[in-house]
């Protein structure tokens, strides 16, 4: 048999690695020092009462022969998607039932939606990137372009006619930057790809984090969305599921080509290739949308904001050019002395012992960038915070 | 943006949908008989209690800070990689912790590992077969072939040196049939694989079922197959966890073409594409092969048997000629009388209220041929074997 020749061509990420390392030694050689992290994409609280509650009820039917459940529907149980749809009807979008297939997490949906697409079709994704985007076309021998994202257009690269693309990835709020579409700005995107005859890959993941209602929460917020795009979403995020697992994604029915309904392809491949996600991690999961839960999540989500706040005020009292912050759990600042992204990590991590992400991770333009996450304690990052003044201040 | 044409090839199947069709019919027309089902492949008893208390006891580690888990290691945590291991070890196969990979279950990974392979495979796949096999290959857009099970072979194809392979599908204890090859007959088709340099996913979702030693419970039983060969193995029909949702796979690091090693592809592709199994299921799927769990397992899995020798008995007494039965769930029968596949079911239906899944629905070579399972309760069993008896003995 031959093996993916393709594999050969994805670049291997050390970034995590190499940040790992160079704080292992660090702390070797001053064992004495208290190393901060913000770096981590990772939630930290644990799941709120009502989800937790819902949990347990759901092992307890797992228990019982009258309430014991086996194989579920593949888009999911209708209890979790009717609660998504009464989410989305919230937010002015009405998604029909069968257009939401429940996930195991916006990232397993965003590489296996790949499948329903044809090899020859070209890829525009945005960098700086979360580099599943790449690696999963990659993988697939797709053609990858890039759309430059950077300070001239505050890290929300807008649509070039001239470009042809047919696979557009759009994250906003942006994982690494930060950065978050407006509605006025989506509908370029959206007109740009309906006019192409594009679809608009559309990572939500972070929409819960969303304050301003000139930002989109949803791309189907967007007039023309309908036909042009599939949005992923996540509770990984919105609720602490990083380990619990699960997501949705939404594919309009209207959504074609050559005669072929990317919803009806995309329910073949989840029955040919998925079985549903867990019974018991769907009904934490339908508890997300009760309005008892919904308070106690966003208790969560803003203590994470207030770290967020603290960084940006920070940056803000600095003088430091950055994006995120307000609608998003990442700030993505600019090395400040024209430092690269990896000076700055070291100079952090020497002089205030905080750990944060070099944005050249993320690809090029990530060049001389610094990425900072919310996820930490509130202690912490005021803590931290502390530290980055006194540091910067000094120089 | 083009969608991928190769659905258009996908046969849609309407087995179970023109089951429920029929026995709906039959219903309505006769609302007083009461109908039994010995068609379905779902486990019906309830998952047993020492799961249960892990899965609660999980779901306290994520109400509480210092025990939450946000995200795992895409290839599971090793408190259940090592239970998977010692359970190899069992069977006398010696397994290393990173050749196992915990998945959400056989199906997914048997349709997502062929990521890793390249398009440019042929692939060969035994008829009658569970439809997953051959969809996941037709999607992607490669060659199938067909190795035919029948009365002749008992079911069990041996290889055949003139056909040339790539890929090559085997299920022992085989879905639909049945039947299971020996230690013997599968060191053939190891022998095989590695002359033709073919790779084999040994779907072994059945295992649990076998009682009779000259069986493989597990492909790496066989010497050689670490160099061709990969093991989907589940929890769905061992453990109860058909909507629980967790399985294994197994790649040896032997396995290797052109230079790449298909357990590190699998590895990059989960880091890809998959963000691990959540934590509580990992945890309930790691009581599984704790002592304690295993005697209440057995009790469940002894139970299914029970129903398996029932029916086994009936066939017996009947004069009729089945597969499975023994090491099997399945009892894959010859329809009597001379009938195809669906004039059996319709006879059966009509004659004694029992549905089946009508062997024709599997492949070409499942015609005439019907498949009953011993998932129900003993009650429904025991019942449905007197109608059966009843019934074929009057004509």
């Amino acid at each position: 048999m031959k093996l993916n020749d393709n594999f050969r061509n994805i670049k291997e990420s050390y970034l995590f690695a190499e940040i790992a390392e160079r704080t292992a030694a660090y702390s070797a050689a001053h064992p004495d020092k208290k190393i901060i992290r913000l770096g981590i994409g990772d939630v930290t609280l644990p799941l709120v009462p009502a989800v937790i509650s819902a949990l347990h009820s759901a092992v307890e039917d797992m228990s019982r022969e009258e309430t014991f459940k086996g194989y579920g529907p593949y888009e999911g149980y209708a209890f979790l998607r009717e609660g998504i749809k009464k989410y989305y009807a919230e937010n002015g979008v009405d998604v029909g039932l069968d257009e939401i297939f429940v996930s195991d997490g916006a990232k397993s949906d965003l590489g296996n939606i790949l499948d329903i697409f044809s090899k020859d079709n070209t890829v525009l994704i945005t960098d700086p990137v979360y580099p599943v985007y790449v690696d999963t076309n990659v993988m697939a021998g797709r053609k990858v372009i890039f759309a430059a994202a950077n300070e001239r257009n505050g890290f929300l690269p807008m649509p070039d006619g001239k470009v042809k693309a047919d696979i557009i990835y759009i994250c906003s709020p942006n994982n690494p930057t930060g950065a978050a579409y407006t509605k006025a700005q989506l509908k370029e995107w959206v007109d740009y790809a309906n006019a192409m005859g594009a679809v608009i890959l559309y990572d939500a993941a972070y929409e819960y984090f969303i304050t301003d209602d000139n930002l989109a929460r949803s791309i189907f917020q967007i007039e023309g969305a309908e036909t042009c795009a599939i949005e992923f979403c996540s509770l990984s995020k919105t609720a602490g599921f990083t380990g619990t697992r699960c997501g949705y994604t939404v594919i309009p029915r209207k959504l074609e080509a050559g005669g072929l309904n990317a919803n009806r392809l995309w329910l073949r491949r989840q029955a040919t290739k998925f079985n549903g996600v867990p019974y018991i991690v769907q009904k934490g999961a339908a508890a997300v949308f009760e309005e008892e839960c919904r308070k106690q999540i966003r208790g969560n989500i803003d203590y994470y904001r207030e770290n967020a706040r603290m960084i940006a005020d920070c940056m803000d009292e600095l003088g430091i050019w950055y994006t995120g912050g307000k609608n998003s759990p990442y700030i993505w600042l600019k090395c400040p002395f024209g430092m690269s992204s990896w000076e700055f990590f070291d100079y952090l991590l020497n002089g205030a012992q905080v750990v944060g992400t070099p944005g050249a991770g993320f690809g090029e333009n990530g060049e001389g960038f610094f990425r900072l996450t919310a996820f930490g304690s509130h202690a912490a990052t005021k803590e931290a915070v502390s530290r980055i003044k006194t540091l910067l201040s000094q120089k």
